[in-house]
């Protein structure tokens, strides 16, 4: 038993919809939620300057006392968990290698990756893919505005619905498409529209949270009391984020604290 | 006379459309462009970070030997310009001043201004307008999704004309929209199907063009030598820069170097 709660990071407010899916697996747990939205967008960042927020926010959720840490985010997954995991002894996750898994377990085997523009460069995705799946082909591609169009709260209107369009247009014929940001959730059903029924949607919160939920069985680190808390900390409060979390999560009342 | 050339910073390709503008008026001059396109955008950066990145680009651009400076960047304008000017001993311009001249001398009352988050939140446009002009009435509203669209390269598409009608539904009836972004002019012919005739688009490179001219004469610094140069540094040249910049500037042949 470990009544400790759950760290989860984010750039932003898409690291949520990690939070809503592992939250449905495990009802039971406390969380502690960063979303760094003065520093967001990610995408568009250097892999240093990644590195360095991805350190600094870690260090916070550990001084908050939390069992493990998700890294809900595509981005900086890709950029920074191979080197916090160096740093910090503390069971870190991040979107990958839970996806990768998934994949490999359901043999599906011509890929498509969306994500942003700091995650396709970095080639997180389409490396481990090719590592660990045999004869997986990838078919990758950059969406820098989704997004902020998520930040923004535009995921269902007509608006969204083109720029989705445009994006998917020469990714056709795949079996699974991975959703690489922690946004992208939010514009699933359009997505889903637009690829018919032939192509899986990945959602990877939702590998993370399964991965997390044997975990902590494996380890035997359930919290045991009837007490669950989500508490929320933004670097910049001044922004769509309770807005676009209502929308997420369905929560009433958040409490959400100002930090560093 | 003075053979330098002139600087210009801009916190990506956007800052192109006020060099375009410099250019039409000024011919016969030498332009060093520094885009910081690494830590584009700078709309939802803190005041702190942009004063930091606007300092050491100038700096880049003093070591360059120019023989001015302009900060061709409404967020950079907005946060930075009265820090860098009392910093160093060289004549920087920034996007906002000629713009509120023009205004005062037009006589225009009801003013929009469209611009970044963070241009919007620091008040500078709307605080330098109410102090400068009598009975003014200002409008504003944040675009954070019109600068990410227009690095994509999406200035004419439906995506572009739907996301600006979402923007200025609420802007109407004005006498002038200050375009308080320098991306923005890209999207110069939707902005004006949306608002009709009575409304005057105010280009922010125009104004500082026309300043820097008459700034220009008055102290006699025109270059001399008939050489016509313009150099393009960047901080990420994996970036749709080139795309871009070939439509704003016609550019055929462009020299752009990669710098830290």
């Amino acid at each position: 038993m470990d009544n400790r709660a759950i760290g989860v990071f984010d750039s932003g407010v898409g690291g949520l919809t990690v939070l809503k899916e592992i939250k449905k697996v495990l009802p039971n747990e406390n969380y502690i939620y960063i979303g760094d939205t003065a520093s967001f967008p990610y995408g568009s960042k250097s892999k240093q300057t990644i590195i360095e927020l991805s350190k600094k926010h870690i260090q916070k959720l550990i001084s908050l006392d939390v069992k493990m840490i998700v890294i809900a985010c595509g981005t900086a997954t890709s950029q920074a968990l191979d080197e916090v995991k160096k740093i910090f002894d503390i069971p870190i996750l991040g979107i990958i290698n839970p996806t990768i898994e998934y994949l490999k377990k359901e043999n599906l085997k011509r890929i498509g990756v969306i994500a942003t523009t700091g995650t396709i460069r970095s080639k997180g995705w389409q490396n481990s893919l090719q590592r660990e799946i045999n004869d997986v082909t990838v078919f990758s591609k950059a969406c820098p505005l989704l997004a902020p169009m998520a930040e923004e709260g535009w995921t269902e209107n007509e608006i969204a619905n083109l720029t989705i369009k445009e994006y998917l247009k020469d990714i056709k014929d795949i079996d699974a498409l991975i959703l690489g940001c922690t946004h992208y959730p939010l514009f699933e059903k359009l997505i889903k529209n637009e690829l018919g029924d032939n192509t899986e949607i990945v959602n990877t919160g939702k590998m993370v949270a399964n991965e997390i939920k044997k975990y902590i069985k494996q380890n035997n680190l359930q919290n045991a009391i009837e007490k669950n808390l989500t508490e929320i900390y933004l670097t910049d409060t001044e922004c769509n984020f309770i807005q676009v979390a209502q929308k997420i999560l369905n929560l009433e009342n958040i409490n959400i604290k100002k930090i560093e």
